[in-house]
Protein backbone atom coordinates (compact mmCIF):
# COMPACT_ATOMS: atom_id res chain seq x y z
CA UNK A 1 0.00 0.00 0.00
CA UNK A 2 1.32 3.37 -0.26
CA UNK A 3 0.55 4.42 3.40
CA UNK A 4 3.58 3.90 4.88
CA UNK A 5 2.45 4.69 8.29
CA UNK A 6 -0.66 4.32 10.77
CA UNK A 7 -0.94 6.03 13.74
CA UNK A 8 -3.83 6.36 15.87
CA UNK A 9 -6.13 7.20 18.34
CA UNK A 10 -6.21 5.69 21.71
CA UNK A 11 -8.18 6.50 24.13
CA UNK A 12 -11.21 4.90 23.05
CA UNK A 13 -9.94 3.69 19.40
CA UNK A 14 -8.02 1.19 20.56
CA UNK A 15 -8.62 0.81 24.91
CA UNK A 16 -11.77 0.91 27.08
CA UNK A 17 -10.77 3.44 28.78
CA UNK A 18 -14.34 3.62 30.67
CA UNK A 19 -14.55 -0.05 31.96
CA UNK A 20 -11.04 -0.20 32.52
CA UNK A 21 -10.90 3.05 34.85
CA UNK A 22 -14.53 2.62 36.14
CA UNK A 23 -12.86 -0.97 37.57
CA UNK A 24 -9.67 0.57 39.37
CA UNK A 25 -12.06 2.87 41.26
CA UNK A 26 -14.41 0.79 42.17
CA UNK A 27 -11.84 -1.48 44.20
CA UNK A 28 -10.03 1.53 45.35
CA UNK A 29 -13.42 2.91 46.68
CA UNK A 30 -14.57 -0.49 48.39
CA UNK A 31 -11.04 -0.84 49.91
CA UNK A 32 -11.89 2.23 51.52
CA UNK A 33 -15.15 1.55 52.25
CA UNK A 34 -16.93 4.08 50.06
CA UNK A 35 -20.17 3.99 48.07
CA UNK A 36 -19.97 5.81 44.87
CA UNK A 37 -21.04 4.74 41.75
CA UNK A 38 -17.50 4.34 39.61
CA UNK A 39 -18.89 4.63 36.51
CA UNK A 40 -20.14 8.06 37.39
CA UNK A 41 -16.86 9.20 38.86
CA UNK A 42 -15.03 8.05 34.99
CA UNK A 43 -17.41 9.85 33.23
CA UNK A 44 -16.83 12.92 35.29
CA UNK A 45 -13.21 12.02 34.96
CA UNK A 46 -13.39 12.11 31.33
CA UNK A 47 -15.76 15.20 31.40
CA UNK A 48 -13.01 17.23 31.65
CA UNK A 49 -10.50 15.87 29.44
CA UNK A 50 -11.46 18.62 27.00
CA UNK A 51 -11.90 21.82 29.22
CA UNK A 52 -8.26 20.64 30.52
CA UNK A 53 -6.54 20.63 27.30
CA UNK A 54 -8.71 24.05 25.98
CA UNK A 55 -5.84 26.41 27.57
CA UNK A 56 -3.05 24.49 26.40
CA UNK A 57 -4.52 24.45 22.73
CA UNK A 58 -5.13 27.88 22.56
CA UNK A 59 -1.76 28.92 23.75
CA UNK A 60 -3.11 30.42 27.44
CA UNK A 61 -0.96 27.99 29.31
CA UNK A 62 2.13 26.30 28.50
CA UNK A 63 2.34 22.51 27.49
CA UNK A 64 1.65 19.99 30.82
CA UNK A 65 1.46 16.68 29.86
CA UNK A 66 -1.54 14.79 30.30
CA UNK A 67 -0.85 12.52 33.34
CA UNK A 68 -1.06 16.03 35.47
CA UNK A 69 -3.79 17.07 33.64
CA UNK A 70 -5.43 13.73 35.04
CA UNK A 71 -3.95 14.37 38.54
CA UNK A 72 -5.79 18.20 38.74
CA UNK A 73 -9.15 17.13 37.05
CA UNK A 74 -9.06 13.81 39.95
CA UNK A 75 -8.91 16.23 42.68
CA UNK A 76 -11.89 18.16 41.11
CA UNK A 77 -13.98 14.93 40.54
CA UNK A 78 -13.14 13.64 43.93
CA UNK A 79 -15.09 17.08 45.60
CA UNK A 80 -17.39 16.94 43.31
CA UNK A 81 -18.44 13.84 44.01
CA UNK A 82 -18.40 14.74 48.11
CA UNK A 83 -15.64 12.00 48.91
CA UNK A 84 -12.47 13.98 48.38
CA UNK A 85 -12.07 13.27 51.93
CA UNK A 86 -11.07 9.50 51.78
CA UNK A 87 -8.15 10.62 49.20
CA UNK A 88 -4.42 12.03 49.92
CA UNK A 89 -1.91 13.09 47.93
CA UNK A 90 -0.04 9.59 47.43
CA UNK A 91 -3.80 8.06 47.05
CA UNK A 92 -4.57 10.62 44.12
CA UNK A 93 -0.83 10.29 42.50
CA UNK A 94 -1.16 6.94 42.28
CA UNK A 95 -5.08 6.71 41.01
CA UNK A 96 -3.55 9.15 37.67
CA UNK A 97 -1.66 5.72 37.09
CA UNK A 98 -5.00 4.08 36.69
CA UNK A 99 -4.91 6.08 33.01
CA UNK A 100 -1.86 3.49 32.45
CA UNK A 101 -3.25 0.42 32.85
CA UNK A 102 -6.53 -0.11 30.50
CA UNK A 103 -7.45 -3.07 28.57
CA UNK A 104 -7.40 -2.98 24.91
CA UNK A 105 -10.91 -3.97 23.21
CA UNK A 106 -10.25 -7.62 21.61
CA UNK A 107 -9.30 -7.14 18.15
CA UNK A 108 -6.42 -4.59 19.03
CA UNK A 109 -3.46 -6.82 19.47
CA UNK A 110 -3.80 -9.32 16.77
CA UNK A 111 -4.75 -6.19 14.34
CA UNK A 112 -1.78 -4.10 15.18
CA UNK A 113 0.34 -7.03 14.53
CA UNK A 114 -0.45 -7.81 11.44
CA UNK A 115 -0.56 -4.25 10.24
CA UNK A 116 3.00 -3.59 11.52
CA UNK A 117 4.02 -6.45 8.85
CA UNK A 118 2.63 -4.17 6.12
CA UNK A 119 3.51 -0.16 7.76
CA UNK A 120 5.01 1.59 10.62
CA UNK A 121 2.47 1.93 13.23
CA UNK A 122 2.27 4.84 16.37
CA UNK A 123 0.10 6.53 18.35
CA UNK A 124 -1.02 9.83 17.51
CA UNK A 125 -2.68 10.37 21.28
CA UNK A 126 -2.91 12.94 23.85
CA UNK A 127 -1.53 10.92 25.78
CA UNK A 128 2.32 11.96 26.93
CA UNK A 129 5.06 9.39 26.23
CA UNK A 130 5.14 8.33 29.58
CA UNK A 131 1.44 7.56 29.81
CA UNK A 132 1.46 6.03 26.18
CA UNK A 133 4.96 3.64 26.78
CA UNK A 134 3.62 2.29 30.08
CA UNK A 135 -0.39 1.85 28.74
CA UNK A 136 1.38 -0.46 25.70
CA UNK A 137 3.40 -2.40 28.28
CA UNK A 138 0.19 -3.05 29.87
CA UNK A 139 -2.03 -3.51 27.15
CA UNK A 140 0.58 -5.14 24.70
CA UNK A 141 0.11 -2.35 22.19
CA UNK A 142 3.34 -3.38 19.32
CA UNK A 143 4.03 0.17 18.59
CA UNK A 144 7.48 0.78 16.37
CA UNK A 145 7.46 4.22 18.21
CA UNK A 146 5.31 6.44 20.70
CA UNK A 147 4.36 9.86 18.55
CA UNK A 148 1.45 12.47 19.30
CA UNK A 149 1.00 15.70 21.55
CA UNK A 150 4.18 15.26 23.83
CA UNK A 151 6.23 15.87 20.41
CA UNK A 152 3.96 18.75 19.31
CA UNK A 153 3.83 20.30 22.91
CA UNK A 154 -0.25 20.53 22.06
CA UNK A 155 -3.44 18.71 21.66
CA UNK A 156 -5.57 17.34 19.01
CA UNK A 157 -7.25 18.15 17.16
CA UNK A 158 -4.34 21.45 17.13
CA UNK A 159 -3.29 20.46 13.52
CA UNK A 160 0.64 21.09 15.30
CA UNK A 161 0.05 17.36 16.48
CA UNK A 162 -0.24 15.47 13.35
CA UNK A 163 1.98 17.31 11.46
CA UNK A 164 4.42 16.68 14.51
CA UNK A 165 3.91 12.69 13.73
CA UNK A 166 4.36 12.99 10.37
CA UNK A 167 7.58 15.21 10.49
CA UNK A 168 8.61 12.86 13.11
CA UNK A 169 8.15 9.62 11.10
CA UNK A 170 9.72 11.57 7.79
CA UNK A 171 7.18 11.27 5.70
CA UNK A 172 4.11 13.37 4.08
CA UNK A 173 0.90 13.65 5.22
CA UNK A 174 -0.28 11.51 2.18
CA UNK A 175 1.50 8.74 3.28
CA UNK A 176 0.38 8.34 6.69
CA UNK A 177 -3.61 7.24 7.82
CA UNK A 178 -4.69 8.80 10.92
CA UNK A 179 -7.01 5.83 12.50
CA UNK A 180 -9.98 6.88 15.24
CA UNK A 181 -13.23 6.03 16.67
CA UNK A 182 -14.00 9.67 16.53
CA UNK A 183 -15.07 11.69 13.57
CA UNK A 184 -13.80 15.44 14.86
CA UNK A 185 -10.06 13.50 15.50
CA UNK A 186 -10.27 12.16 11.22
CA UNK A 187 -11.34 15.62 10.48
CA UNK A 188 -8.48 17.14 11.73
CA UNK A 189 -6.21 14.97 10.43
CA UNK A 190 -8.02 15.37 7.06
CA UNK A 191 -6.96 18.98 7.13
CA UNK A 192 -3.21 18.39 7.70
CA UNK A 193 -3.56 15.89 4.29
CA UNK A 194 -3.62 12.71 6.41
CA UNK A 195 -5.55 9.83 5.26
CA UNK A 196 -8.14 9.08 7.49
CA UNK A 197 -9.33 5.47 8.70
CA UNK A 198 -12.29 5.33 11.03
CA UNK A 199 -13.67 2.60 13.55
CA UNK A 200 -16.47 3.15 15.25
CA UNK A 201 -16.68 1.62 19.07
CA UNK A 202 -20.35 2.53 19.93
CA UNK A 203 -19.86 1.52 23.79
CA UNK A 204 -16.59 3.37 24.58
CA UNK A 205 -19.10 5.62 26.40
CA UNK A 206 -21.19 3.16 28.21
CA UNK A 207 -24.24 1.82 27.11
CA UNK A 208 -26.03 5.06 26.22
CA UNK A 209 -23.61 6.66 23.58
CA UNK A 210 -24.61 8.73 21.32
CA UNK A 211 -22.08 10.47 19.31
CA UNK A 212 -19.13 8.81 16.62
CA UNK A 213 -21.43 5.86 16.34
CA UNK A 214 -21.10 6.34 12.61
CA UNK A 215 -18.48 7.93 9.77
CA UNK A 216 -19.66 11.46 9.40
CA UNK A 217 -17.46 12.20 6.13
CA UNK A 218 -15.98 9.57 3.40
CA UNK A 219 -13.38 8.69 5.32
CA UNK A 220 -10.32 6.52 3.20
CA UNK A 221 -10.99 3.88 4.98
CA UNK A 222 -14.53 2.14 7.60
CA UNK A 223 -13.65 -0.83 9.22
CA UNK A 224 -14.95 -3.02 11.82
CA UNK A 225 -11.32 -4.12 13.36
CA UNK A 226 -8.02 -2.77 13.19
CA UNK A 227 -6.84 -6.24 11.64
CA UNK A 228 -9.06 -5.03 8.44
CA UNK A 229 -6.50 -2.25 7.91
CA UNK A 230 -3.83 -4.67 7.07
CA UNK A 231 -6.06 -6.07 4.11
CA UNK B 1 15.61 -3.62 40.66
CA UNK B 2 15.58 0.02 41.45
CA UNK B 3 16.35 0.58 37.24
CA UNK B 4 13.13 1.46 36.19
CA UNK B 5 14.26 2.24 32.65
CA UNK B 6 17.52 1.39 30.40
CA UNK B 7 18.40 3.56 27.79
CA UNK B 8 20.73 2.64 25.19
CA UNK B 9 23.64 4.21 22.82
CA UNK B 10 22.66 2.34 19.91
CA UNK B 11 25.78 3.23 16.88
CA UNK B 12 28.64 0.69 18.53
CA UNK B 13 27.07 -0.25 21.21
CA UNK B 14 23.88 -2.48 19.48
CA UNK B 15 24.51 -2.25 16.14
CA UNK B 16 27.63 -2.59 14.11
CA UNK B 17 27.36 0.01 11.58
CA UNK B 18 30.79 -0.09 10.15
CA UNK B 19 30.44 -3.57 8.53
CA UNK B 20 26.62 -2.96 7.72
CA UNK B 21 27.19 0.18 5.78
CA UNK B 22 30.69 -1.02 4.27
CA UNK B 23 28.45 -4.16 2.68
CA UNK B 24 25.63 -1.75 1.24
CA UNK B 25 28.45 0.80 -0.03
CA UNK B 26 30.60 -2.10 -1.40
CA UNK B 27 27.69 -3.22 -3.38
CA UNK B 28 26.74 0.45 -4.83
CA UNK B 29 30.26 0.47 -5.91
CA UNK B 30 30.19 -2.68 -7.73
CA UNK B 31 26.72 -1.96 -9.33
CA UNK B 32 28.55 1.17 -10.82
CA UNK B 33 32.05 -0.86 -10.95
CA UNK B 34 33.60 1.85 -8.60
CA UNK B 35 37.10 0.73 -7.22
CA UNK B 36 37.08 2.02 -4.02
CA UNK B 37 37.52 0.96 -0.33
CA UNK B 38 34.33 0.27 1.52
CA UNK B 39 35.98 0.14 4.39
CA UNK B 40 37.61 4.09 3.78
CA UNK B 41 34.17 5.62 2.98
CA UNK B 42 32.10 4.47 5.88
CA UNK B 43 34.96 5.28 8.40
CA UNK B 44 35.67 9.04 6.45
CA UNK B 45 31.25 8.86 6.67
CA UNK B 46 31.65 8.29 10.26
CA UNK B 47 34.64 10.43 10.62
CA UNK B 48 32.06 13.64 10.03
CA UNK B 49 30.05 12.51 12.63
CA UNK B 50 31.31 14.46 15.39
CA UNK B 51 31.82 17.54 13.56
CA UNK B 52 28.71 18.03 11.85
CA UNK B 53 26.92 17.75 15.12
CA UNK B 54 28.89 20.38 16.98
CA UNK B 55 27.75 23.30 15.48
CA UNK B 56 24.02 22.37 16.37
CA UNK B 57 25.42 20.85 20.33
CA UNK B 58 27.08 24.52 20.36
CA UNK B 59 23.77 26.44 19.32
CA UNK B 60 25.29 27.82 16.21
CA UNK B 61 23.16 25.95 13.94
CA UNK B 62 19.70 24.83 15.05
CA UNK B 63 18.91 21.39 15.50
CA UNK B 64 19.24 19.20 11.74
CA UNK B 65 18.42 15.31 11.77
CA UNK B 66 21.15 12.95 11.57
CA UNK B 67 19.37 11.82 8.90
CA UNK B 68 20.45 15.21 6.91
CA UNK B 69 23.63 15.32 8.32
CA UNK B 70 24.61 11.93 7.12
CA UNK B 71 23.49 13.21 3.31
CA UNK B 72 25.06 16.38 3.62
CA UNK B 73 28.48 14.82 4.78
CA UNK B 74 28.14 11.72 2.09
CA UNK B 75 28.68 14.40 -0.30
CA UNK B 76 31.61 15.40 1.17
CA UNK B 77 33.45 11.87 1.32
CA UNK B 78 32.23 10.83 -1.91
CA UNK B 79 33.92 14.19 -2.93
CA UNK B 80 37.00 13.44 -0.92
CA UNK B 81 37.30 9.84 -2.33
CA UNK B 82 37.50 11.27 -5.94
CA UNK B 83 34.26 8.85 -6.67
CA UNK B 84 31.19 11.72 -6.58
CA UNK B 85 30.28 12.18 -10.08
CA UNK B 86 29.39 8.49 -10.26
CA UNK B 87 26.11 9.31 -7.49
CA UNK B 88 23.41 11.70 -8.30
CA UNK B 89 20.98 13.31 -5.97
CA UNK B 90 18.57 10.14 -6.17
CA UNK B 91 21.58 7.38 -5.43
CA UNK B 92 22.79 9.90 -1.96
CA UNK B 93 19.23 10.24 -0.82
CA UNK B 94 19.06 6.42 -1.00
CA UNK B 95 22.32 5.81 0.54
CA UNK B 96 21.79 7.88 3.32
CA UNK B 97 19.03 5.77 4.44
CA UNK B 98 21.77 2.81 4.32
CA UNK B 99 22.20 4.16 8.52
CA UNK B 100 18.71 2.90 8.97
CA UNK B 101 19.89 -0.85 7.92
CA UNK B 102 22.30 -2.21 10.77
CA UNK B 103 22.81 -5.26 12.10
CA UNK B 104 22.66 -5.72 15.30
CA UNK B 105 25.51 -7.66 17.34
CA UNK B 106 24.97 -11.13 18.30
CA UNK B 107 23.11 -10.68 21.89
CA UNK B 108 21.37 -8.02 21.06
CA UNK B 109 18.23 -8.99 20.49
CA UNK B 110 17.67 -11.65 22.83
CA UNK B 111 19.20 -9.78 25.38
CA UNK B 112 16.90 -6.51 24.99
CA UNK B 113 14.13 -9.22 24.76
CA UNK B 114 14.73 -10.15 28.27
CA UNK B 115 15.50 -6.63 29.93
CA UNK B 116 12.45 -5.39 28.60
CA UNK B 117 11.00 -8.15 30.99
CA UNK B 118 12.34 -6.06 33.75
CA UNK B 119 12.34 -2.69 32.93
CA UNK B 120 11.41 -0.10 29.83
CA UNK B 121 13.73 -0.08 27.10
CA UNK B 122 14.32 2.78 25.04
CA UNK B 123 17.36 3.96 22.54
CA UNK B 124 18.94 7.42 23.89
CA UNK B 125 21.21 7.50 20.26
CA UNK B 126 22.01 10.60 18.59
CA UNK B 127 19.52 9.08 15.26
CA UNK B 128 16.38 10.68 14.87
CA UNK B 129 13.05 9.03 15.54
CA UNK B 130 12.91 8.05 11.59
CA UNK B 131 15.70 6.81 11.87
CA UNK B 132 15.74 4.52 15.11
CA UNK B 133 12.24 3.79 14.31
CA UNK B 134 12.79 2.21 10.79
CA UNK B 135 16.69 0.69 12.35
CA UNK B 136 14.81 -0.83 15.49
CA UNK B 137 11.68 -2.28 12.45
CA UNK B 138 15.29 -3.76 10.22
CA UNK B 139 17.17 -5.29 13.35
CA UNK B 140 14.04 -6.02 15.95
CA UNK B 141 15.05 -4.22 18.20
CA UNK B 142 11.89 -4.55 20.80
CA UNK B 143 11.91 -0.76 21.92
CA UNK B 144 9.10 0.51 24.15
CA UNK B 145 9.42 3.96 22.70
CA UNK B 146 12.38 5.86 20.62
CA UNK B 147 14.09 8.61 22.91
CA UNK B 148 17.27 10.60 22.17
CA UNK B 149 18.29 13.43 20.30
CA UNK B 150 15.32 14.56 18.37
CA UNK B 151 12.75 14.82 21.71
CA UNK B 152 15.67 17.35 22.89
CA UNK B 153 16.66 18.69 19.72
CA UNK B 154 20.37 18.68 20.62
CA UNK B 155 23.58 16.25 20.73
CA UNK B 156 24.91 13.91 22.94
CA UNK B 157 26.48 14.12 25.11
CA UNK B 158 24.78 17.38 25.41
CA UNK B 159 23.31 17.40 29.02
CA UNK B 160 19.89 18.31 27.91
CA UNK B 161 19.24 14.65 25.67
CA UNK B 162 19.72 12.54 28.72
CA UNK B 163 17.63 14.75 31.11
CA UNK B 164 14.90 14.70 27.94
CA UNK B 165 15.06 11.33 27.96
CA UNK B 166 14.33 11.14 31.96
CA UNK B 167 11.46 13.82 31.46
CA UNK B 168 9.49 11.89 28.55
CA UNK B 169 9.85 8.27 31.27
CA UNK B 170 8.80 10.92 34.02
CA UNK B 171 11.54 9.06 36.29
CA UNK B 172 14.16 11.01 38.15
CA UNK B 173 17.77 10.52 36.63
CA UNK B 174 18.75 7.72 39.72
CA UNK B 175 16.34 5.36 38.41
CA UNK B 176 17.24 5.53 34.40
CA UNK B 177 20.88 3.25 32.98
CA UNK B 178 22.58 4.52 30.10
CA UNK B 179 24.01 1.66 28.61
CA UNK B 180 27.21 2.52 26.24
CA UNK B 181 29.97 1.54 24.59
CA UNK B 182 31.38 4.10 25.28
CA UNK B 183 33.28 6.04 28.23
CA UNK B 184 32.53 9.44 27.08
CA UNK B 185 28.52 8.80 26.60
CA UNK B 186 28.57 7.40 29.84
CA UNK B 187 30.70 10.35 31.70
CA UNK B 188 28.20 13.00 30.41
CA UNK B 189 25.04 10.94 31.68
CA UNK B 190 26.60 10.19 35.17
CA UNK B 191 27.03 13.91 35.32
CA UNK B 192 23.21 13.88 34.90
CA UNK B 193 22.63 11.86 37.73
CA UNK B 194 22.05 8.68 35.76
CA UNK B 195 23.32 5.16 36.32
CA UNK B 196 25.68 3.66 34.08
CA UNK B 197 26.23 0.28 32.32
CA UNK B 198 29.58 -0.32 30.11
CA UNK B 199 29.62 -3.37 27.44
CA UNK B 200 33.05 -3.43 25.50
CA UNK B 201 32.78 -3.40 21.32
CA UNK B 202 36.43 -3.63 20.58
CA UNK B 203 35.79 -4.32 16.71
CA UNK B 204 33.36 -1.71 16.48
CA UNK B 205 35.79 0.69 14.63
CA UNK B 206 37.18 -1.97 12.86
CA UNK B 207 40.44 -4.61 13.67
CA UNK B 208 43.09 -2.01 15.15
CA UNK B 209 40.14 0.07 17.07
CA UNK B 210 42.28 2.01 19.86
CA UNK B 211 39.53 3.55 22.70
CA UNK B 212 36.82 2.02 24.97
CA UNK B 213 38.33 -1.41 24.80
CA UNK B 214 37.67 -0.81 29.01
CA UNK B 215 36.09 1.03 31.38
CA UNK B 216 37.51 4.26 32.58
CA UNK B 217 35.70 4.60 35.32
CA UNK B 218 33.61 2.87 38.25
CA UNK B 219 30.85 2.61 35.96
CA UNK B 220 27.63 0.61 37.88
CA UNK B 221 27.97 -1.95 35.66
CA UNK B 222 30.51 -3.51 33.12
CA UNK B 223 28.46 -6.48 31.25
CA UNK B 224 30.06 -8.58 28.23
CA UNK B 225 26.51 -8.80 26.87
CA UNK B 226 23.13 -6.98 26.99
CA UNK B 227 21.45 -10.18 28.48
CA UNK B 228 23.77 -9.54 31.80
CA UNK B 229 21.55 -6.22 32.22
CA UNK B 230 18.41 -8.36 32.89
CA UNK B 231 20.41 -10.45 35.69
Amino acid sequence: MSTKACIFDVFGTLVDWRESVSAQLSKAFSMKGIEADPHAVVDAWRGRYQPSMAPIRDGTRPYVALDDLHRENLEFVLAGAGIARHFDEGDMAEMAHYWERLEPWPDVVSGLTALRQKAIIAPCSNGSIALMTRLARHAALPWDCILGAEIAQSYKPNPAVYRACCDALRLPPEEVMMVAAHNDDLRAARECGLKTAFIARPTEYGPGQKADLQPEEDWDRVVTSIGDLAG
